[in-house]
């Protein structure tokens, strides 16, 4: 089995604003060591993708910071949407292009921006998910057992094993995000599990798939050249302006039955917030969290996230302190989601767009 | 009545870091408005006191940034000091070089970072008070009647008026900084004023308490040429290193009886920390204060200070938040008197000694 790797790294998220910005976002930070989250991304591959079986999907003014932090990747497998459509137009175009690589192939299609650990258990599992993809003729996604009711993640509701003792399970349902209430059955029942946002298939059943599902994509797809000259790009620019934006959840999987959930042994995190930095590894006795230079003077619960510069802080309790080049935030632990109300703000305001 | 106007600017006060440094004390911060201390005490003397009859003393390396914020103070009347030794060395200096100006001069030693309000009022006072200092041959200082039991101050005990229904008093002592039942004492006993740091004085006169009451440092003074060329600025060097460490209070001023306190009637505040920064003019209705560009998000009682870039707090209370350049300082605010501390350690630090 060749494996081909998809990245996706055109997401804008606010969430770690002010250390994510417009134009660094999330994907670009080195949330949890030195390297960014990207490149952590294909340091994961190394041994399981070749580097010239690697592709990035992400948003045009993005491509050049991503092919910064993707020195091994070819200049042409870096590709800037027009527009964002969330993920099945990129998922098809990417199926599309990479259908004629033959029929030994899987596409393995990850997020840029996770934690995912240890990175050897991840590849067994990503190799064995590949196999069974052709073997079954599936498109596996990986479920992560939950460790805690989580609001913040969409679930997989997992079906019977394809055969006995095995992790690979008929998908019973997509869920939403839930409610607390409804998070902590899905945390307790054995049943539902942290929908990754990871899927591996073979590019001519994804192709069918959506064909069979959202005919309108693959009718918009026929009229892009498969990939190999400029020309391709150039016909972007009409498929990403019609393209429906939609989720492959949406379009494929929830309606397939080739879809098939794999229960992941690997850890993993979407690192949706400034709580998942400051997990409890990286902790002092006082439960602070610091990154880059900060002098913490009798604090306590604190997450001090110095991007340049030196965070000092003193008396003070269950905050998140960021400072960048431009921007210092201070917010309350348990109120980081209000962070997009800020960014907001700056949006708002012609004066203050330049910090966003 | 010709007044002479000498600025002590030669302080180190750490209270305001980050915002001031090692080499930008407080007397440079534009802690007020847009002009520093500095220049701001300058502005109080217009019309008080001809430009070329302005002094100012401060350290040696902080001379030129001085000069820069006294662009119409003679060049050579900013004198830099080899070594401090608080304020009896630098007064028993200008005395000694005031001499000779004449017998209708009096001399105003004034602090250099503090706020003072209004100046037409500040002026008259000082008038009246270089009047009597020169018609009673009395050192004049400034009393403030305590709004508030404040334990930041020394404070003087008023005797008897010189005559009946007059501003000016006998001093009968001067205090030390109080204890907190104390201070509650001074703030409603009537007799009792806070110590403003400012004298008025006939030069000769100092020099007679001085040498009546200090002898050593008029020995040292002796050796001192007048002022007038360079080589009275190289005299400096032994006369500050014999020179004794002390206050002119010390010195003079609580052994003298020629010692008069002056009821101020101007507002006064020697700003020794954010706390007086944020002062009720300047708050919103949830008790923040912020200079610079700063963005609250359903916070309280927040003093922000964005010396640049921009600060964003969410859900916070109780803080005092200060952006520098290369510094972001977060201390609740009843305890910036803790900031000493993270300063202390920076000192201890080789790698973090620039931050100081």
């Amino acid at each position: 089995v060749r494996l081909i790797a998809v990245i996706l790294a055109g997401g804008r998220g606010e969430r770690f604003w002010p250390l994510s910005r417009r134009s660094r976002p999330k994907q670009f930070l080195p949330l949890l060591g030195d390297r960014s989250m990207l490149a952590t991304t294909l340091d994961r591959l190394d041994g399981l993708v070749d580097p010239g079986d690697r592709w990035i999907v992400t948003a045009r003014d993005l491509e050049k910071e991503a092919r910064r932090h993707a020195p091994g990747v070819p200049a042409a497998h870096v590709i800037g949407e027009p527009v964002g459509k969330n993920t099945a137009p990129a998922i098809g175009l990417m199926a599309w292009w990479l259908e004629d690589e033959g029929t030994d192939v899987a596409v393995v299609v990850l997020p840029s921006d996770h934690r995912v650990e240890p990175a050897d258990r991840f590849q067994e599992e990503v190799r064995e998910a590949a196999r069974v993809a052709l073997a079954r003729q599936a498109i596996v996604t990986f479920g992560v057992p939950p460790t805690r009711p989580e609001t913040g993640y969409g679930y997989i509701e997992a079906g019977e094993p394809v055969e006995q003792g095995s992790v690979f399970h008929r998908v019973r349902a997509f869920r939403e995000k839930p409610d607390p209430v409804t998070a902590e059955t899905y945390a307790s029942d054995g049943r539902h599990l942290w929908n990754a946002g990871m899927f591996v298939f073979p590019p001519a059943l994804m192709l069918q798939e959506l064909r069979a599902h959202e005919p309108r994509l693959t009718d918009l797809l026929s009229r892009v050249p498969r990939h190999g000259d400029r020309s391709s790009l150039a016909a972007l620019e009409p498929y990403y302006e019609a393209a429906p934006s939609i989720s492959i959840d949406y379009a494929v999987m929830e309606r397939s039955d080739k879809a098939l959930v794999a229960r992941a042994r690997f850890a993993w995190d979407d690192l949706g917030s400034w709580e998942a930095v400051g997990d409890p590894g990286t902790r002092d006795a006082e439960g602070n969290t610091a990154r880059g230079v900060v002098l913490l003077e009798d604090c306590g619960n604190v997450i001090a996230f110095a991007d340049e510069g030196l965070i000092a802080a003193v008396g003070v309790r269950d905050l998140v302190i960021v400072r960048t080049p431009d921007v210092t935030l201070v917010c309350r632990r348990d109120r980081v989601q209000e962070v997009r109300a800020i960014v907001g703000r700056l949006k708002s305001r012609e004066d203050l767009d330049g910090y966003r």
